[in-house]
């Protein structure tokens, strides 16, 4: 099975899709992967919604901060943190479902629906497919609970764009293993000097690719990370119902 | 490669584990799918722990509310939300991180410490190994943040036993597919019935594997979410650092 370690090691996003349509039978079995994947507590609180469409697609790739690859490649799926069924089960023995209310739901959703898209992403792949995850939506939540007609008690955490390749893309390096794998107890030694040689490796990896405007990985992380990324979560998950315990 | 595809569908939590150890190749082979796993916007904000020390499993086994099998199998690792690193790393262009006051920050990483769970739970079961993935950790994120001694901006999001399995699991049901997949738009009609026939199927799936006294779903999700669950986890979010963009 070096086979599917090798499908995860080689992962890289690709942006650059053909219109070619993806094979029923293929969408069926990626999605299959999904279905079948573990969740907290068994409470399945995952739904995945697709989207061919493509003008919904265009909408799609409009809201996620204009990502022209949603609206080229035929398939988009948004991974759905759902405890609008779990609700629903609990009223069938009378029990009125309080957990929703609270910041601990939202890490244990947000967890499911990180396995149930990583093995989206593992058997597009190993089917011949690209893709690439999409956290955009989440820049307007509530453009896509309208256009998904999610009910309330479900958020669009997440999404996917699946296709055929056209021009693929670069596998990006990562920061060095140490500051990824730690045994017994976090090592904080020597970070700012991996850091440090990281960024001059980052440099160096846009310029082979031909570009040579790249950031280094303090620069793109500091340009996402100084202030409040994507403001409109909090009273989108407010408004859908769930809480932050308080 | 139907094999991937058969790995993720025949997914099963497994809680008999024998003492027999885990190749070090092996368990190299595992972390590395985890490490080349994407992240939102490049920010790497996953970090893993590994514990292998028999008296840490036995401290993270009474912490995860009293599961044996965290002692016994061989591996334990620790999924960590970790804003520590990019924290550092905007340090070095004179930046200050923000984003990690904000809600998006734990959705967007726990869904990153899924992806990474996804694959280390996958790429194990291909090495012919057993897992089960332990939401529990989060009963009391703060003994684990000091027993790992994890620094400000990191979280224990969840943890995976690994090991030789002993006696196998049996694959539970799920609900049905309609309930998971939906087409363009969310599809709230024949939930009830669905959710009714499901019940069902899971008090027979107890009774085909000889347990007569288990409960439907609408009963086993009651008895988690009709409280908040996990409470200790907004404090110890809040105590490291993390916000709920107030």
């Amino acid at each position: 099975m070096s086979e599917l370690i090798n499908i995860f090691t080689s992962h890289k996003s690709e942006r650059s899709f053909t219109e070619q349509p993806v094979d029923e039978a293929v969408l069926d079995r990626i999605i299959s992967t999904a279905y079948r994947a573990p969740t907290s507590v068994n409470s399945q609180q995952v739904s995945v919604v697709i989207t061919r469409d493509a003008g919904r697609r265009a909408e799609i790739a409009a809201i996620a901060g204009g990502q022209p690859w949603i609206a080229k490649a035929p398939v988009f799926i948004t991974f759905v943190l759902d405890m609008h069924k779990s609700a629903v089960g609990m009223s069938a023995v009378d029990q009125q479902q309080i957990a929703h209310q609270s910041i601990e739901s939202i890490v244990s959703g947000s967890t499911d629906i990180g396995i149930a898209l990583g093995s989206v992403m593992a058997a597009a792949r190993a089917e011949g497919l690209g893709i690439v995850p999409i956290g955009g939506i989440r820049r307007d939540p509530q453009a896509m609970i309208s256009l998904l007609e999610l009910p309330p008690m479900t958020f669009p955490v997440a999404g996917v764009v699946i296709g055929h390749v056209d021009e693929p893309a670069h596998q990006k390096p990562r920061l060095p293993l140490a500051t990824f794998r730690h045994d017994e107890t976090y090592q904080t030694q020597g970070l700012e000097q991996q850091i440090a040689a990281y960024n001059e490796e980052m440099v160096q990896h846009w310029k082979n690719i031909g570009r040579n405007d790249g950031e280094s990985w303090s620069e793109s992380v500091s340009g996402y990370y100084k202030n409040i990324y994507f403001p409109a979560v909090l009273p989108a998950l407010l408004k859908q119902g769930f809480g932050t315990d308080k």
